[in-house]
């Protein structure tokens, strides 16, 4: 594929990306522009705008359980999700479609999952274009979103002396999933920041409009969602721990895990002050510098003295 | 809504649709557009088109069962069932996302579904752009397409006084599942109807071409999408059974009934006799005058000298 826009990006490691990378072997050519947070199309739309589309699945007993939070906050974490991607592509969203895989149990709750898919499409702004229903054993949400950018930002943009900035405060999810998993009660401060995450979209329109040159939204956990970036640039993060912001009660490194977060991690060229404290003014969340861009070596994430055994996050397949 | 292409389409019976019409309840003016076979976006394209989009799921003991068909099969026939909803819009497609849901008894097999899946989009020069990989209890191929069409055929178009066409010859899916669930070898004929549906994409494009006024595929069977016609136009099909064309060893009941044949069923303006004749010599497939749309009087879809317990297809939550 000549278009560079269209080529495929190098992923990270783990059974899924494994899975990925067989099924992209076998497309060949077929296959264009995959491995980003949403596929970048060539369908060009008015005003210099580019079409953004990206698919996220929500399955019970894999990203959530049912004792866990009420259907409304399932609808609208998966929502979250979803429109995280776009915002991790500086798209604003266009439409949504919903596929929803229902077991008899969860029949008489659909509306009250319809109902967070609702708010939180609301809050964004994004009208709901049709989708699919299906029996199914396990409740999932597969719910695609379109959008559109006319100054896309991608995980390959990133470029040796950037700085490594991340929007929010890490840990809250990592800490409630703990908890959960554990059968204790999260903080009610954990407990909203794994039930009702919040996609980083216009912060991210900010952030590319002041010359961002990479982003990538935190799903896997900081480490290894910086992991993907690094890869997809040819570039290597050099990330300080130390200077994640986080929440009460967690530590640098389970700040560093805790997957979910939707919070965005970006390449801004140059020294990052004058923008952090113009966001941290314009959004009322901090944006904080964590490290910087530096030419590829060795390993695509280096920790300031710290062992990099965390960089692996979790994997949607293993 | 006051464009009415963004209003939502009137629909059917039956607990599927009764779950959509509860959560279209909920969204209001949120949900736009829903209830055709694609999603028609209010984004505008160049030459004209506008983006058309629509998502598939096709889930196992729910669609299909596992020693049915080849893994390539089953990933073939998802995508043609997607591509179908692009074709009964005749829009032309332009990309593919695969959401897969994949049990640890499914992981070898992925790159024989992947085969599946490129070799139809390949067939349709439709691109893949991205997707999503996720455990699952049981096999799930959820799968997005988007297309562009500059005349979109909807199914609330028709208009008293079209001819009732179809595409193909009927029957092979029915008889071929009605086999398999007696645990006999269906015909090879009715196999490969069940196991490679083709999704008449050109086929749409020329009929839009003459002016055809509505379209839908068939996917739950004739009766059951002439209903779904007719309610989203406000209109009554009158349908002669004996006229739809079949293959060998099914009854007109049976053929009117059989679903996921993912041919088409258009309302053409006029007398559609020399369409038929010029789409034959075309396409090498039959296309063939069942009925005739005229002004809505009691039942949706009218059979001449049968009853109509038919009409109801199969429905995909009950």
């Amino acid at each position: 594929v000549s278009d560079p826009q269209r080529a495929n990006i190098p992923m990270g490691d783990g059974a899924e990306f494994d899975a990925i990378r067989e099924m992209l072997a076998e497309w060949g050519d077929l296959a264009r522009g995959v491995g980003d947070d949403a596929a970048l199309l060539d369908v060009a739309l008015g005003r210099g705008e580019q079409l953004v589309v990206s698919t996220d699945a929500s399955v019970e007993n894999v990203h959530f359980r049912r004792e866990w939070m009420t259907p409304e906050e399932i609808g609208g974490r998966a929502t979250a999700a979803a429109l995280s991607d776009l915002a991790a592509m500086a798209a604003s969203p266009r439409a949504l479609l919903l596929a929803l895989g229902v077991p008899e149990s969860w029949r008489e709750e659909l509306v009250r999952l319809a109902r967070g898919v609702g708010a939180m499409a609301e809050r964004a702004s994004c009208p709901i274009v049709g989708g699919n229903i299906s029996r199914a054993r396990e409740l999932s949400l597969t719910i695609t979103v379109l959008g559109s950018t006319a100054a896309p930002l991608r995980r390959s943009g990133a470029r040796p002396g950037d700085s490594v900035v991340v929007t929010g405060r890490f840990g809250g999810p990592g800490a409630a999933l703990r908890a959960l998993l554990d059968g204790n009660v999260p903080t009610p401060a954990d407990a909203a920041r794994f039930a009702s995450p919040v996609p980083r979209l216009e912060e991210a329109r900010w952030l590319a409009k002041r010359g961002a040159h990479a982003a990538i939204d935190i799903s896997d956990g900081l480490l290894a969602d910086a992991n993907h970036l690094a890869r997809a640039s040819g570039v290597t993060l050099s990330l300080d721990l130390d200077a994640i912001p986080r929440v009460d009660g967690v530590t640098a490194r389970e700040a560093a895990a805790s997957g979910e977060e939707y919070e965005l991690l970006v390449a801004l060229p140059g020294d990052a002050r004058v923008a952090t404290r113009d966001f941290a003014a314009r959004f009322d969340l901090p944006l904080t510098v964590v490290g910087s861009v530096v030419a590829a070596e060795g390993e695509p994430v280096q920790l300031r003295g710290a062992p990099i055994d965390l960089a692996r996050g979790h994997d949607h397949l293993s």
